[in-house]
């Protein structure tokens, strides 16, 4: 891969001197039109050996556009913040906004590649790393991102030079550590790491652009052109914002046989036994939330049902147990104007608790399956890849330790009304009741098709969801507490 | 002022069971409204000895009210992200939005005590930290948020008997640890110190409620009563939304000698004096931010300044100089939704940078007292406080070690004419031209009368104000440049 990169690429000073000011112009336009429309964020990866340029060029993009509008991040230890969190966790956080340039140094590339020259990394797990990296681009590239991602090359010679020039100099000398030279050491091995990991990343979405380091016209120049070129292009397509779609009916299966009406939602479950059950259980909760072993942890529970049926409530049955230190609820609504600029699973990220720490969604991620594709919020092509986004996304919070649970709170149809009905009379019930529940309602036969569908395409071995027959209260929080002492119990075990 | 917590509160059972439900729902209704409302935040602080039932209390409140609505903080050893900005920010952080309750276990008073009773906090120091809590505290106030203060009490000697009694109930042993008993040993101490901090920080605005914690029933109704009563009282009050005022033109002093009246704004300044001059500050100023004692330090830039001044230009002198992952240039525009749900400043220590980084802030928390005032966008009282505000946010960025420059740059009615229509015409510079310019334009005698309040009321020693001639462009750049550059060599010394 890195073969036309060690050819002595070269651009003379002439001709730098008259394109870099109508490069720089251009930029620059392209830079406030991608401020003024709003519609996506670029973001480029800086990667590469050492000496190859890379900070330089971050200086000069900072230069030569408004850095009022550009962020740039570098990636030094993750802080502890972020070590308890999933490997991605810090570059969901610093992703820039629709609008914005995010210079990345070092990436998510820099970590996996580091780790495998060091010998630390195992070839299966460096795999699934690789692998998660093309998933999480290729959902960048469907958000509309333009994503560049620079490898600064420099042969094994060049790269001494390179150094040793940089060490002469008293006013670049700082710039040279041991550090660079212990990775010089390691130079073919990194080179080797580094070309299988660029072409198993280079994909159709997001392929990789290698640069020669040595002429930094050469490389200035090709980096400047292709930015714009890729920024041109993205302003130029078709506007990438979402259109209401027509919400067409959803198909059922012929046979109008769903899932959800396999279930018995009425269940025998008396007050008795539920406030006897109800305190073991929550005993049993408690206990679990205090093991030694439950900080090495942490707990993501969703919570999706019917309106009305008892979502609140359930939740307040666990919390109820739990130390209030330990818990959030994320109650999910419309995005904020922050989060609508970012892609879609960024605003439920932010919220992804610590080890040793509950987060409760009360409606999440899933809405994109359900309210958004029935209502036609979002197109059809967004919601469909929605479900292996979100596969992966909770791949990677079980993978980190976190204990995933998911609940689906089902009644029928007959037991909301008569609870609309009951919430639009008791006091400080009415608050919970609103035309939106009652405009739902409408779409009930879509809504079960759409969780069909959701349940099988995204009911996992490691996030299995469960279905809550939930026509009678007592025994809908039963075996919703059941359900989450006993995946506790099982991780800790 | 503990006297009337150490003589036995107590309430019946029955009592307790006939008012409980009462209180719960309209404490309910309450928090529904606040939410729909969406005027201001409740803040509950939790403070106290050991064992009187801070924990229960916590988890009550969570019970009695809906969860999803509440987020309750509590505040262990800061994190690494926490530990390199003032005291303060890790509150900020935590800080609910309108709408919502935020529930802090342990609060900004808990290290100023802790320290201070562990013998390793100064008078003086101590002392600061209470006016700091006192400012802080007022501010909230001002901004509309409901703040209460508990502070749970219990007798030495009830102390003693609570942690024994939980101890020897398995269900509740975990709760007593090692250095309950610990704290216990100090009681002494920690009372005397703990009731110096509520005599001192018992304002009007922000008074402390002492709860004596023995008695469950007792405790929970206090609180739950008196928590109604602040929420209610709220509610109540004038909606505290922000009207639009009659932007009144502002009162020149009546010889109307104004402050920028004094300044030459045509300075004599060549174009090769700049080159050279530009070349030297920026090389000094690279040197300055690779300084080993850098990292003990940060750089907080704020450009304010007529339109068109040359801010941007200005900037990007300065960022050239620097290596862009040390930098991040934050433009200030209208608040975000997040943001507007939080008090005044909630956005710019959002911005704080870590030690080593510089933050340069385009346009800033000088907006209330310039457009805001200007426009009427906020209140009289909003702005006329923000002076003491800001003067306390900077300070404490100061002693936090952060160097603070903050430039006014001031150009000429006619420079103004003069480059808004150069602006017009030139390609790339079309967006930097808007109707708000050529409105702001219209005000121009305002601004003037505005800026020298500011200055005046603004200007302090730690953080004093450079008004910068800027008619020419090459003479501003190179006076901000200088100015920054002795300001951190003055930090460094």
């Amino acid at each position: 891969m890195f073969e036309s990169a060690e050819i002595g690429h070269k651009i003379d000073k002439n001709l730098y001197k008259t394109e870099e000011p109508v490069l720089r112009e251009a930029l620059l336009d392209a830079q406030y039109e991608l401020k003024e429309r709003g519609e996506f964020p670029v973001i480029i990866l800086i990667n590469g050996v050492d000496g190859a340029g890379k900070g330089e060029t971050i200086n000069l993009l900072n230069e030569w556009m408004d850095p009022r509008l550009i962020s740039t991040r570098a990636f030094a230890a993750p802080s502890d913040e972020e070590r308890e969190r999933p490997r991605m966790w810090r570059y969901w956080r610093a992703l820039p906004a629709k609008g914005r340039i995010g210079v990345l140094f070092g990436s998510w590339y820099t970590d996996p590649i580091m780790h495998r020259v060091a010998g630390d990394l195992k070839t299966a797990e460096f795999e699934h790393q690789i692998d998660e990296i093309v998933r999480f681009e290729k959902m960048l590239a469907h958000e509309g991102v333009v994503l560049l991602k620079f490898w600064f090359h420099l042969s094994k010679d060049k790269q001494k030079q390179r150094l040793q020039q940089l060490e002469k100099d008293p006013k670049t000398r700082w710039r040279v550590t041991e550090q660079d030279w212990q990775h010089f050491k390691q130079y073919d091995k990194f080179v080797s790491v580094s070309e299988r990991v660029l072409r198993e990343t280079s994909t159709a979405e997001a392929p990789w652009i290698v640069v020669e380091g040595e002429d930094a016209n050469y490389r200035s120049l090709t980096v400047g052109k292709l930015l714009l070129k890729e920024m041109r292009k993205g302003l130029e397509a078709q506007s990438k914002e979402q259109v209401i779609s027509d919400a067409a009916p959803l198909l059922p299966p012929i046979d109008n046989l769903q899932l959800l009406h396999t279930l018995q939602l009425d269940q025998e479950y008396s007050k008795k036994d539920y406030n006897e059950e109800l305190e073991k259980l929550q005993g049993r909760l408690n206990l679990l939330s205090r093991h030694p072993k439950f900080n090495e942890h942490s707990v993501i529970a969703v919570f999706e049902g019917n309106d009305a049926a008892g979502k609140g409530g359930s939740i307040r049955r666990i919390t109820s147990a739990l130390d209030a230190r330990q818990f959030a609820i994320i109650p999910v609504a419309a995005p904020t104007e922050d989060e609508r600029l970012q892609p879609y699973l960024w605003r439920f990220w932010r919220h992804i608790p610590r080890k040793g720490r509950i987060s409760i969604f009360d409606r999440s991620w899933y809405g994109r399956v359900l309210v958004e594709r029935v209502e036609g919020f979002c197109k059809e092509a967004a919601w469909m890849r929605a479900y292996g986004e979100i596969n992966d996304f909770e791949r990677q919070l079980v993978e980190d330790g976190a204990i995933v649970v998911k609940f689906w709170l089902a009644i029928s149809k007959e037991e909301q009304l008569i609870r609309f009905k009951e919430r639009e009379q008791i006091g400080f019930k009415r608050f919970k009741i609103t035309e939106e529940d009652w405009r739902n309602r409408e779409k009930w036969d879509n809504y079960v098709c759409a969780v069909g569908d959701m349940v099988e395409r995204t009911s996992t071995d490691i996030a299995p969801w469960t279905l809550v027959e939930a026509n009678n209260k007592y025994y809908a929080r039963i075996k919703i507490l059941k359900t989450l002492c006993d995946a506790i119990e099982k991780a800790l075990d």
